[in-house]
């Protein structure tokens, strides 16, 4: 964490920058002008601002048809990947603080002796150990919520929402500044229009902003019913603080899930519509029906209800939009201003936990495109990839939904059976769907903001298009051991990380300093960018030093300037940007992601932490070749 | 963190519990009765009130003089104990995120070659491994008192700060409910009287609470006179972000401090006052003498200022009062009403970082005391306790701040230089004076509130007396890894740790089955202190359960009552009672922390951490005798 460095100032440093409390509360107007406006305030949209609102001065506005925050029910899962996300935004660890960690799931099957009692199949792992240097939690989506909007709160382009506000309709006319004319219809039941930049339908399943988008969608109706309830009871199961997927013989398929505080357990609880017929429709069900059906499944156990916080009925399939963008293939000067993301764009059962978390990562990839468009850090092409990145990923979590569902429904559990005949293929089945389910194997394709892997064995641990997986490293300056990807805040800034070698330092130094010369060049296309001011190239590009072995061994070192900016109004020097591969701990990111100890490399990522390339450490100019694709040059 | 056992309720966990806004805003008024008013927001009095705020009901008060919260300056060191008990309320993670890290120090000594220029001599580790889960840190004093202050917001017994408000005078009737007459000047010089049950004077080294206690003061004044200050600045210094004491041959010595943020760094400076002779009176220094005082000690390098967020000049002695509160031995039906606390009672230098670290202990040793006489608990009797071990501990501190001054004093290059020439002693001075430091040696004698070391052997690693030093376990219901000691929260309790082996666990078992029938028997006297409610029990003492082994080891046992009670409106099952000692990191608590794998034992925790007393696991009756000693028992 880095403040005082334009002048000494007083107070909480997480607050220093920002925006009035004043302007965070004024709500929309008739006529009003915005940069971009969030129709919804579920996951994807406070995700999206939550990005957005971390830029100076943007116009981010966000309706929300509902009174208010949500409090109870919905999602409740928080993948590895998410964390990592929420680390990125600063309060990573008071949600773990907060949440129930999935360390082990228990699997329960029908006993063989006696198949009308399920009895403990196994315990295994629920994430394998070294994807993530985060668990994965469970907590309330309303309190995921709550720390997205307190942070969007204290944030240079913060706002709140406008609720009680509904999206009724939009055109597009790009003659205008602000090409998108919004209608709104407020609590009084009057109308306003609103003109933005760009609109983003974060508006959930029944999305109204993806009937202006042209788009199709493709995918069925699952034909399975399922009850949710989030529940305090008393229970003999003696699972009942791990997650535990529970398959009857003749009943169907119990998940439960242990929820935060210690106390709360949620139940998904598959209804058999030749039993329960009657539940079909939801105003028939009851608490205490749902809790029948449970009781069937995890006999001889029993769950007696205490209390029910929220529940609900579903029958949901998956469905996908083919493109999440107004962009027109055939009006190539037209780029795209309206987009749908998380639920407005794909839906899937909630069963494997991914809904809130693709959402989510819907809404930072969407974010930083749009503020680098906004703040004319990079061209208006890079709006295209947003659709293109994210709706393989969405197509790829339909597929992977359909499988998973099977898993749990009917044909449960004759899977687990075969699997489980192969202990080592039941593991490394677990082990793939983890893997997914944590959210680290989101990969993107090479395109003009993911560079090719070519260069890719000079550092095998970080694969193209994956996200910059963190590392323990020591820093330089003071010796603390820090986490690598947690100084890559959500701030709209590239990375480059450079791995220099120990041997053959001196030569690896001149390197270094043709570098560090090369973008203080005035020539440098980043600079003219900025208008010639190298100091300010970190706004733009946060250069990161990783050098093989131990601060001692570097001792005495003269830096070239890159490595130690001055910085701010004050031009205090920045010591935060060189760190040391050698740890306390005994890791070693050269070793654990298998850096090329000869050559080293020039690693790029994005500001959402996805690595877009891998170059030879000597070869940086095609650095700026990269950039020049897409960044804005002022010439 | 364990919440919703008495029901559902939505929002953050952490302001469950608070008083409403508008009783904790209610300044005080002429005429008004409350159980405590602490004079003075230091870090003393803001640890007795996050203490005492954590109970149900108490009417706290604090006055100051000040007209808010200070801003800039003064301590900044926060031990690594400190930060142990941090945890205990709740926001040790977020000084760590927003700290400087003290990781190493660097020493520096006049040049062999060229004495004019100082040149480094070693670094070593600040703290010995295995001391504490913590690091020791460096922040803002006036941070630390707006996490104390905001704890205290959030607390069942909350209350703000009356400030521009001046203790006068006090005086005492023992006939009176609340005896404790106090005379407060308000801002605009009117005077109210409120009356207290009990005084607590943390007004600093000018204290006037303390002139009405009736104590003398031992100790004597420094003729040492240091600058003090702040700064944002430009320097070729290499160790700039490394704590780093510099000893030049001619001008004495600097020590440098980094501070949070990256950038902001604290010197002490030395001032020799045959060259700054000018500069013993204060007003005669300036921010620019101070630099060049400093430039003089660090020659060949230079610090160029940039800006200065605080300064000061202090020539301060060591002094400590003999008694902490007015018992007088000669009226043994009185007890104390009046109590000192921090910088009251004793003062010293302020280098070696200790004056903010004992100052909140002593808020926190008397602050349970307090709660438990107040809330009927415990008998009067144990506030006698406060002023013994709180005064035999600041003895301690001003004796090692003696021979501190002497190593940053005058003699300090003769002490360093005859250290230096053997390494080992060099190494193994600075390990037991950072073992000090860090706050982990504190240990208080044998008393009615800590038992005798009889049954020491049993857990070596617990000394009786010393706090309860955490460990890693693993959570028997859920596999979730926990330190165990961040389960004890500062909440009024105590904890008994059952340490069992896994060796002829069936005999373990009937004796755990054994103890948890004696606590639920009628006639055991803590319960009927409850009113014979054996479910309100973990009210009062928290216990928790240290299984050898893995949760694995233990699958199907049918645990007794205590182990897994039912709590709350709702008698939901607590599962978080009960820990195994194999750990994933390969830690085992019977391992570091030497307990007998024979015979285990208990481990009896007071509030504030400290260990009461090692019982043999089987006689656990030992435990009712000796909380006898001290609990209320209402008949």
């Amino acid at each position: 964490m880095q403040f005082h460095f334009n002048g000494f100032k007083s107070g909480d440093p997480r607050l220093a920058n920002a925006r009035s409390e004043d302007l965070i509360d004024q709500r929309l107007n008739d006529g009003d002008q915005v940069d971009v406006l969030i129709v919804g305030s579920g996951p994807a949209g406070l995700a999206l601002g939550a990005y957005l609102s971390q830029y100076n001065d943007l116009s981010i506005s966000m309706v929300e048809a509902k009174d208010g925050p949500i409090r109870v029910g919905q999602a409740d899962g928080v993948a590895c990947r998410t964390m990592e996300t929420f680390e990125a935004l600063g309060f990573a660890h008071r949600i773990l603080e907060e949440a129930y960690w999935v360390n082990e799931i228990a699997f329960w099957t029908p006993d063989s002796k006696n198949r009308d009692r399920v009895s403990r199949d196994r315990v295994i792992d629920d994430t394998e150990p070294g994807l993530s240097e985060f668990p994965h939690v469970i907590l309330n989506q309303a309190r995921v919520h709550d720390y997205l909007l307190e942070k969007i709160r204290h944030s240079p382009s913060g706002f709140s929402p406008n609720y009680r506000t509904q999206f009724i309709s939009c055109e597009r006319d790009d003659q205008k500044v602000h090409p998108i004319k919004v209608r709104l219809q407020q609590e009084d039941e009057s109308f306003i229009y609103v003109e933005t930049q760009f609109l983003v339908g974060c508006d959930g399943a029944h999305s109204r902003v993806k009937d202006f988008l042209g788009v199709t969608f493709s995918g069925d109706r699952s034909d399975k019913v399922w009850g949710v309830m989030d529940i305090l009871c008393s229970t003999n199961f003696p699972d009942v603080r791990r997650k535990s997927i529970i398959k009857s013989d003749r009943f169907g398929t119990l998940l439960i899930i242990p929820r935060e505080g210690g106390y709360m357990i949620r139940l998904y609880i598959e209804l058999d519509l030749s039993v329960d017929s009657e539940m079909k429709t939801k105003d028939q069900v009851t608490p205490k029906k749902l809790i029948e059906a449970a009781n069937r499944i995890i006999a001889p156990y029993e769950i007696a209800l205490k209390e029910v916080a929220w529940w609900s009925v579903y029958e949901i399939g998956q469905r996908v939009a083919d493109r999440f963008d107004d962009y027109d293939e055939r009006e190539v000067n037209r780029f795209p201003r309206l987009f749908i993301s998380g639920d407005a764009c794909h839906t899937h059962s909630p069963k494997a936990g991914q809904g809130m978390n693709v959402s989510l990562q819907d809404g930072f990839n969407l974010g930083w495109k749009l503020g680098a468009v906004l703040n004319n850090h990079c061209s208006t092409e890079i709006l295209k990839s947003y659709s293109d990145e994210r709706q393989s990923i969405a197509s790829q979590l339909i597929e992977f939904d359909r499988v998973f569902s099977i898993i749990f429904g009917g044909g449960a559990t004759n899977v687990t059976q075969s699997l489980a005949s192969d202990q080592h293929d039941f593991q490394s089945y677990f082990v793939r769907h983890g893997r997914y389910t944590a959210g680290v194997e989101t990969c993107y394709r090479q395109s003009q903001l993911i560079g090719s892997d070519v260069h890719q064995g000079l550092a095998k641990g970080f694969p193209v298009g994956k996200r910059f997986q963190s590392e323990v490293v020591t820093r330089f300056a003071d010796s603390k051991p820090v986490h690598l990807a947690h100084e890559f805040k959500f701030d709209g800034r590239w990375r480059i990380v450079v791995f220099c070698p120990a041997s053959n330092f001196s030569k690896q130094l001149t390197i270094l300093s043709d570098l560090s010369r090369s973008i203080f060049d005035v020539e440098n296309p980043m600079l003219s960018h900025l208008g010639c001011d190298a100091s300010r190239i970190d706004e733009l590009i946060d250069f990161r030093f990783a050098l093989e072995g131990s601060p001692a061994d570097y001792g005495g070192t003269q830096f070239p300037i890159l490595m130690q900016p001055e910085k701010g109004d004050l031009q205090l020097t920045d010591y935060e940007k060189i760190f040391c591969s050698q740890t306390k701990s005994g890791v070693d990111i050269f070793c654990s992601r298998q850096i090329d100890r000869q050559a080293g490399c020039l690693v790029i990522v994005r500001p959402d932490q996805h690595v877009a390339g891998i170059l030879p450490l000597a070869q940086f100019r095609e650095m700026t070749v990269f950039f020049e694709q897409f960044m804005m040059i002022r010439k």
